[in-house]
């Protein structure tokens, strides 16, 4: 119980594994740690010996060096775990619980919270609303790619699981419940995905996937899956999926091809602003605004566009001035003629994370097969980070424990 | 009943009141009409005596030379009038019927019209979903500035009036049903506007004004009005908006001002493309992205922006190339960080009418003295189209027929 | 073209296939017609072909004798068929089109079209809202099951299938979309079924199967069909629902035996006011409160219950003094405790039409095979009727023209 | 702080101010209380000293002896204070800040309080979902009629006010804010009024005023009030609603006279099981399903009655043997032959109480002056109870501890 071991962000490119503390229920200083919360106190918190623990997407964003995550950092934001202890103020939730921790922390006692809204919960960052665990400018949460970490508000934030063996048997579905599946899913809900809708989902990596296992959920007739990457392209033809490599020419004229006209109900951005134009290998250079705009075109009148792809304040590292500062170049027009609507934003994973697991539970949703989960150990981060990056079509999923057995 | 008479669009900033053809139940070829609706038969369709026919901002756009309107186009969208005639399909719709027409022409008989989406009806605009009376690139009908109009699918897009007396004796606000009361309040509504919301709504315009009565209708603890047009916010006020100078400093610290916080809780952009920068005069210039930029930051994380106001796919009257092609520079990463949702485009007018209409009847709306409704014969349109222009605090309703006593 | 066969109603008990007009584009004076509709011109509608018309659970009550339906009435709303001849006011839909005819009718101009409730329309049945084909008190418009048939406001109430041979490849599931699928589905909406959801159908009938259904597109992780006719219950399970043998025990038990609690989420009344109370054989006898009363004991607190079967303002068949003037015994304590919501009421197809017409042709849908869909001659109505009355888990297609082949 | 005083039933028809124990971090046993809940530690708790609690038509039904309360139970679930003393699991409430307490008792941390159902929270009463302060069966939380009170689980449950002295200024209007204006308010929510819409609220009394000024904030056009007390149609009257005397005439009639035609958009039951038959005086005899089948006559095809008013399930004073059970004599297929829609249950306050503050605050809604609320001390609850018993058209609110200036 003395010890811990963590991933962690050690400058543009690398990520290593380091000792580090085990948690206690307080918020202590290191990097990355907003200085209001340091000495936080956290009673409500538990502590869990991790289970499982993804690499996403948007740790990608830091690694890169696309922020001002400072070096130390311990990454880490989708992470199921087994409760080892429990503050004082923990109520309903026990040790022994197998839980999913949303990505969202949040209080569960502010009017966000109340309202559902658990994405921008106004207690736990002090910059502004909103917080993740494991990232820069989310409060200094500390991060659960690691062995054991701490959850705040646990009886509010926990989703526990109703039977450990079958949590245990399901693991790599239902690691998936703390971002990526609810995080595709609000997409295709915001894009207003029902039953018999065509949808179109730009981007095939875990995020785009967990989208499309998202709208055939939610019924849709077509679910369509748009990408340069041919591996993440077969990867959506795996579980049924049509798609289209977006380097082939314009979406409208490929849509055309598939459903007969060149637009869809509904469409999902789940690139956000790391976007390529498109063109292949040297010829695709980053163009923020890009999978919006071509979205827009995409779109039927009327119809809505989900964003849960993520688009920044500021990126020093951008293409342009403009995009340095966050300001993207928007064919607006384009989007009113058409009466569209838009939804960003990151996902209030709260909101969706029990009824996805009923359908996990249930076998009505395979999003492990989806995504390609792939579980390694925690020494292999590194190298799983990297193969990430280079475009593996895989989600990998860190197993420091041992729980997940193959 | 041989003649008519309707205010044109002679080129910029010219309109007149010329003579021209009484309808029948055709479409017949003239300026603006799409080749493909020359010769439309319309035995669905009524045609008007009119009562009233309202000056609109969007009008202007036209006038002022921003778009390819054709000289000799017929203007006018906002029409209330009487059924002198009806055609054979008309069942429901009788001769002496009181009507308000709503701005939208829609078929009543596509997909989208059956779901509600008037404002994007397939079936009546050859280049695009939906369109609109006396205007340019919306497939052709003829406009309602005038004597009599022609107004098809009539049992479809008319709303009756219950009582004639009682329609005349209130004409003045009941006109506004047409356009900007719905326009208003539907930005308003995908606003998220609710009971006890704080709200802002930028412009002080009739459509800025609207959506002031249609939040404060929609139960808004606090309206809040800005513009930089002194005459129009002192019109907000009368009716119990807080308003703001956009030109005396940053919008978020005047809210503060008023609210506590520097943000609301739901945002309406009732300005459009044709925005000006936060200055006065001279240093006022046209800046298309300011307005929706200036709401991102005043909205609070979770609110949501309803779009009336206008934006175009071209504009060759821009500042810049990328507003010639309607593209503006948003900053969506202040958005995203926020969680905010956007909905553009033209309001569906028959999903708000007749509830607005009750409002009006029941006197719990009082619209027209709201946006300080004037009315005034259809020979002093091209004053009333310059008063308009320069800022006139003003709603011009044109009075053809005499219907309007005051 | 100038005769016609169609199955009629010829007192309790007898369906016969009778000799009958051909029909044009008026409402003759007939059995069941209601005066202030004879001699209605419709020139808005066309004449139909019948491609399929299927045999309600509905038309059963008037077979049965419980209800008033005169001799000579033509049955029939359940109606597919392809348009031989369009009346002169129809613009849209063409001689050839392959078409689904949402039971009820519909006028498309009235204020409850406007606002997507179809189900009482208040243009088509002098007496009350809402209207359908060859059914008792419904205005008299003439019934489906025929080789030709009527549909008046043909722009607005048909769905054109996009593909002839598709089309008549998938009668079998197509046929379907002119009520049981919608208004099953409609029972699962209403009962709030989403993703994840644990769902309970009391009644394995074609509309229970049909729930079942849309249970399942709609995201639902169990679905759970009670019924006493075994043969039904294997139906349900043929396609993945759990089933409850209602005579076996009370319904808490066995739920509580397949979901280790004894309620579910959502629960949908499939059975209406001919409903058995729990027991066999002679010991079911009719309970017309039983069905919803044991839906209340059985949706947890916070859930909704949708109530597509139908429940009738009188029923002279009934039971006991109270039933017979449409007044039950209903356990409304038990709800409010629960605050559990309820949705009466026939299902406006036109809602859901078109979105589970994509999901047949996207082969998301397998309607026909859940209901055990069976194509018989027109002669065979009779036979088919006797067999459905008999609990056959059976749904009978008639195939008057031979356009279903097999 | 050593003691407390409270105001009890001690039997049929009787009320009493007593001596008890001033409250700690902890759930002791006493009349009423769980024994489930017997030692039940409360440290996210705080004490309140009462500005003000009100006496609600609900704790009549125990008061009457149709309920079965124990002898000694305190009284009292609708409770603004001041926070005196606050539990160590309290994070964000302080002491001195002004707090208005949902009647509903809620954890913050089940799945129906996770999803806003705060009205069935599934960890506060032993018994059965939903739990309130002072009420039989609710699990034993005490009621807050008294001097101080405590209320758990104090950062999700409270609703602070934002400035103190304009909360005792507004504390009339405040103090509603606990139970009846949102639950009158939730009543008109769920009967699906919106702005334009035509109500019908049958009940006079608090809840039914406060459901009329929920229409009126809501936008309703017109809103109708019934009642057979003439003084508390007065009430109505004074604020804007139109009223008819249900001892006078079907309320079908009625309504006719008041709009044209018999039926409206919206029904609002706020009676509830002690409803009595129209006729006045000795002819007006009890009638539990009465309001309910009279709104089905009284709502439009395709609207909704949302049922605020109390059914219970059980009765043993009730006028029959079926009432007794709580089942009532419902005219189901009125119902269903109008497609109508209903919603029962206790308002969640939750969902409602900030945005009803908001309201307050901005001078919108002024709910004291419409149910005519008047402060009495602690020591004159008795005779309120009394009077409000006899048709007082007066919200009784006491003012334990002098807050309340007048």
């Amino acid at each position: 119980m003395s010890g811990n071991r963590a991933v962690a962000y050690q400058g543009p490119g690398v990520v290593k594994v380091i000792d580090t503390d085990y948690p206690d229920f307080e918020l202590h200083d290191g990097p990355g740690v907003h200085p209001a919360n340091v000495g936080r106190k956290i009673p409500h918190g538990v502590i869990l010996r991790t289970v499982a623990t993804n690499i996403c997407g948007s740790d990608q964003h830091m690694v890169r060096g696309r922020t001002t995550a400072p070096e130390g950092l311990v990454l880490g934001h989708e992470i199921t775990g087994e409760v080892v202890e429990a503050g004082p103020d923990v109520e309903f939730i026990k040790v022994g619980d197998i839980v999913s921790v949303p990505f969202n922390i949040s209080c569960g006692r502010c009017r966000n919270c109340k309202e559902g809204k658990t994405g921008i919960c106004l207690n736990v960052n002090p910059d502004r609303p909103g917080s993740a665990y494991g990232y820069v400018d989310m409060g200094g949460w500390v991060g659960g790619q690691a062995e054991y970490v701490l959850v705040p508000y646990a009886d509010w934030n926990l989703l526990k699981f109703p039977d450990r063996d079958q949590a245990l048997e399901k693991i790599l579905d239902l690691t998936m419940l703390s971002d990526i599946f609810p995080t595709g899913f609000h997409g295709a809900v915001t894009a207003g995905v029902g039953v018999g809708s065509t949808v179109y989902i730009a981007g095939a990596g875990p995020v785009g996937l967990a989208a499309a296992v998202g709208a055939q959920l939610l019924g849709a007739a077509v679910v369509i899956v748009g990408d340069l990457n041919e591996d993440r392209l077969a990867q959506a033809r795996s579980f049924g999926c049509e798609t289209i490599d977006v380097g082939k020419g314009p979406v409208p004229d490929q849509l055309d091809q598939l459903l007969g006209v060149p637009e869809v109900d509904a469409a999902v951005d789940a690139v956000g602003f790391e976007a390529r134009s498109e063109g292949h290998g040297a010829k695709a250079k980053e163009a923020p605004a890009t999978v919006l705009n071509s979205l827009m075109e995409a779109t039927a009148a009327g119809g809505a566009i989900g964003i849960p792809g993520l688009y920044v304040t500021g990126d020093p590292g951008a293409v342009d001035e403009a995009a340095k500062v966050g300001s993207l170049s928007i064919n607006l027009g384009t989007g009113w003629a058409k009466s569209l609507s838009f939804t960003t934003g990151q996902c209030p994973v709260m909101k969706y994370n029990r009824q996805l697991m009923m359908a996990i539970l249930h076998d009505r949703a395979h999003i492990a097969a989806a995504v390609n989960a792939k579980a390694i150990s925690l020494d292999e981060a590194p190298q799983g980070y990297a193969e990430f990056d280079a475009g593996a079509a895989t989600k990998y999923v860190l197993n420091p424990n041992g729980y997940i057995k193959e």
